[in-house]
């Protein structure tokens, strides 16, 4: 069933070309028009067959649009709400797949004009690649979508939009935005800011770059969220500052509470009793607790 | 070429099974017998062909051995070679597979007898998955392994010991035990410790734990090594606290600079030009730059 007779993708890279395809193929979207200041990637798009056409201005490529979705760094969203403000017709609706909702998602309302509507959405995909040339139809398959309608947005559009996002193949759930900012605060922007930290240690100290031949899958596996794109990152951390550090804030208490566990360590019992024939009971030691606790949860993730 | 005729694994684990089959179908050793107080591994690992017999008693399972091979938890090596002093053979070798050196290389050594001889040895491989039934011939292929000689350590037993390392496929590298454990604080350690801490994030708090079910892939990758064994990392984290502390502190001021990169980033030129039509530059733009240099450094190590 045609959701939206024309889409417009703003960017189109893995995110912005993924949805055009799955939405194509799924026969709920009739053209998908596309716009990036990266010519390109709209002309590679083209001879994918990701897009049906592109346009070279901003306002060609959202004034006959039905759904606009915005998909470059979030950090550009409020830039393109006001330049697309005059230009979007009666009824269209406004959704993005950005990583940041809280303060920006009523930034961005305020510039979409009444007739028209917005719709904060984020699918729960990884990034590690990036680049319409890696878009897939199946992209969302069995993802997560995080939609953010606040008391302004039209609950029809919602609806709407929510549709879509099923019909590509993922489970949508509605939150509220600041809620949203600090549950990905704690499950994805403190982790990255963790990963990137990791490379920049690497990067400032050269005693450390010394010791880097000697890392091994585990350091790869710790940092592989560092090959996300530094742009899109800019604009996460500078916009979800907050959420971040009081997550950060939470993470150093439990650096703080970890190192006195490895402070006041001993030496496990079961060594103890079994090599040197001591049988005094160790069961309270607090590292072997954190490091257990850590493995069981971490296994269950799985 | 036969290089021990019995070689005696302590601990019939993923490490110590590994090594086992590598160097028996590498035509190195003639008999592996093996020791470990969980008396299941052993006689699976009898069962598998990854030994050859095991010994009950730690005295019966090192007395006739040329090489005797710690492959237990980092925490358990003093114990031991101080319980198998006295019942180490004329010329017998003892190495060990742990991921810390410094100190306790010195610790070890003394309990050695004048006609035994010690090389501390630590193969690089990661250590997801444990468990003698994850054993592989093929386990040290490609991998790399630091001996740590000291001034008391006789050359002819390090280089018996790096034969049997390169026969199972290791690059042999020779390091100060110190230097050792600096190394691997960083490209180790930390990691690690950093990933278990962000385990007991969300066992901590309620409000993390409730935003466990939107994690995806990058949560994953970065908290992985948070499965290797809590017995194995409880020991290293006591046993390397030095250097681990040490690398700690220059990450949390790593931590503080990018914060304050976070706090001062401007949005990016390119969306302000493209979009709002501005032109001033905002080239200086130090959070930018931390995220291309980690990304970049990061793309190398794959």
């Amino acid at each position: 069933m045609i959701l939206f007779k024309q889409m417009t993708v703003i960017g189109v890279g893995l995110m912005g070309g993924s949805l055009a395809i799955a939405a194509k193929r799924a026969g709920m979207v009739k053209t998908v028009v596309g716009y990036s200041k990266r010519r390109g990637d709209m002309y590679k798009a083209i001879s994918m067959g990701v897009l049906d056409r592109c346009c070279l201005t901003l306002p060609r490529a959202v004034e006959e649009a039905d759904l606009v979705v915005l998909a470059t760094p979030v950090g550009t969203f409020e830039p393109l709400a006001k330049a697309m403000s005059g230009y979007l017709k009666k009824g269209a609706i406004v959704t993005d797949v950005g990583s940041v909702k809280g303060d920006l998602v009523s930034r961005i309302e305020k510039h979409i004009p009444d007739h028209a509507m917005f719709v904060g959405g984020h699918p729960m995909v990884g990034l590690q690649k990036s680049g319409v040339s890696s878009a897939l139809p199946n992209f969302f398959d069995h993802s997560t979508l995080i939609l953010t309608p606040t008391a302004k947005t039209d609950p029809a559009a919602t609806r709407k939009v929510a549709q879509l996002w099923k019909g590509v193949g993922a489970k949508v759930v509605e939150m509220d935005p600041h809620k949203h900012d600090q549950i990905m605060s704690v499950v994805s922007h403190l982790p990255h800011f963790l990963a990137y930290a990791s490379m920049e240690l690497f990067n400032h100290s050269r005693a450390a770059q010394n010791a880097l031949p000697y890392a091994a899958g585990g350091l790869r596996d710790f940092t592989r969220i560092a090959k996300s794109s530094p742009e899109m990152w800019h604009d996460i951390f500078r916009l979800n500052k907050e959420s971040l550090f009081a997550a950060l804030d939470s993470y150093q208490a439990i650096l703080e509470s970890f190192k006195k566990a490895i402070i006041t360590a001993k030496p496990r019992e079961e060594s103890r009793s079994q090599y040197e024939g001591e049988g005094q009971a160790h069961g309270g030691d607090e590292l072997l607790k954190i490091l257990t606790r850590a493995k069981a949860l971490r296994e269950k993730l799985d």
